[in-house]
């Protein structure tokens, strides 16, 4: 069983301050950076994305992260409220981010400080989404014309140019460089860890009767100018399919108006091991 | 001065027989293949596409193509003729083969027969577009958000897959595998041999006053397994512009309604010392 205040051995040290969506959100804590114990304060917010908000905060190397109940899709345009959702997801990433460090995967995440909120190490986002596909789905099943379900035999790397106004669109390595997004050795990095962490993820989900049809990754670049993963790993970003029903578990339930979104979130978390606290 | 009848050496030996678009055709010639001369009958036919019609004949390793007078665009939604187009691509895709196999490049070309006729050799057509950038133009700058114009530092490779039900989609290295298009080799020689077309082309074009902004090939598989280039080289399949002026002497002024397409098609084949004969 999985509680929030193991996750990380997080110790919240002031009040719960301010009201967000109903939940409490703290303003300080002590985080575990290596062998020691750093206070760390929120600070302004940094940016609003889409499902998350990221803070300063009063340590140079670490930002402050708060999940979101917002649903959004198709670039968007389909916005909705999902009970929880920032929640379960926060839990559900954490879970996913250990799991990847403990295997050898460097990546931000740091500590879970409440159930929507998260330290994570400061990197410059490298905007390219990748996303590895083991089953066909979603775009690129439509785009390519091939039957959704049909499983993969090689997982397929895309990249997408992570830019709201153009849409994400799919580009090669010859349109990053141009657009000088990353470099060869960041590419080569970025290709390498997506297809590690498939490789990790697929039978760890498996074992939990949970089939990972694709995901999409993001990376950053950090102080030290290594490229780590980042963003989150969660039904948001990921389709999760039953392994024995084929029944979706992930945002394809918000997208395409299947219903049961929460309670899908809910069951990947349980799967998982994790457990929620409201 | 470029003449079709020293084009190839080809030799009508019998009568021009049927009228297509007032052109006179030809059924049967004789071409020079090695040291050979070799007779050459034209039998049904085998495919007909946007721009051209695809013969078999008498010898099993070569075809015979008609370039036709029909323009296309935007995936087959604006149709249009236009005067002697195909008498002036196969007279300039004819140029371009015979400089590309002079420097080296294995193509599928022949040789011309007539104005618009050419013989060329069997291939296996590979259905991917294989799309080189100088400069952003069209759909590139389009997708990814750049000023048309902008000269790129190096050249942009770009894959498609040749379907016209799924509007010729972007595609990179993991779906031509998992399309089963081509296999690593067979991507490596394509990516290889359309840089080195670009790098053939783009000093040849302008010492003729012409920028070679991009250009689309394809390729095809010989009956040795090797694998050549094949289809055209043309204002459809290339973008062309004045260097000093900028002008556009390609199928772009047909697909933007600027007028003076066959005037435009006129002036490249002119710039690279052809005449046509009618």
């Amino acid at each position: 069983m999985l509680r929030i205040h193991s996750l990380g051995g997080a110790k919240k040290i002031m009040t719960n301050e301010g009201q967000a969506a109903g939940l409490q959100q703290s303003q300080s804590c002590v985080v575990q950076i290596g062998t020691e114990q750093v206070q760390v304060s929120k600070q302004e917010q940094l940016y609003e994305g889409k499902a998350k908000r990221i803070y300063k905060t009063t340590h140079p190397e670490l930002y402050w992260v708060v999940y979101k109940d917002d649903a959004t899709a198709f670039n968007g345009e389909k916005k909705a409220q999902v009970s929880n959702k920032g929640m379960l997801n926060n839990l559900i990433s954490t879970i996913f981010f250990e799991q990847l460090a403990q295997a050898g995967v460097k990546n931000h995440f740091v500590q879970a400080i409440s159930d929507r909120e998260q330290i994570v190490r400061q990197v410059s986002i490298i905007p390219v989404e990748v996303v590895v596909r083991n089953i066909a789905a979603g775009s690129m099943a439509k785009r390519l014309g091939i039957e959704e379900g049909q499983p993969l035999a090689h997982p397929v790397l895309e990249f997408y140019y992570k830019d709201d106004a153009l849409g994400d669109p799919l580009i090669n390595d010859d349109h990053v460089y141009m657009l000088q997004l990353a470099n060869e050795q960041q590419i080569s990095t970025m290709k390498e860890l997506a297809l590690q962490v498939n490789s990790i993820l697929v039978p760890f989900l498996l074992d939990k009767k949970i089939t990972l049809v694709d995901f999409k990754l993001e990376f950053g670049v950090g102080q030290d100018g290594n490229v780590i993963l980042a963003d989150e790993i969660s039904p948001d970003t990921c389709r999760f399919w039953d392994s024995e029903t084929q029944e979706k578990l992930d945002k394809d339930r918000f997208r395409r108006d299947l219903g049961g979104v929460e309670e899908a979130y809910q069951e990947i978390l349980q799967r998982l091991g994790g457990q929620q606290h409201v």
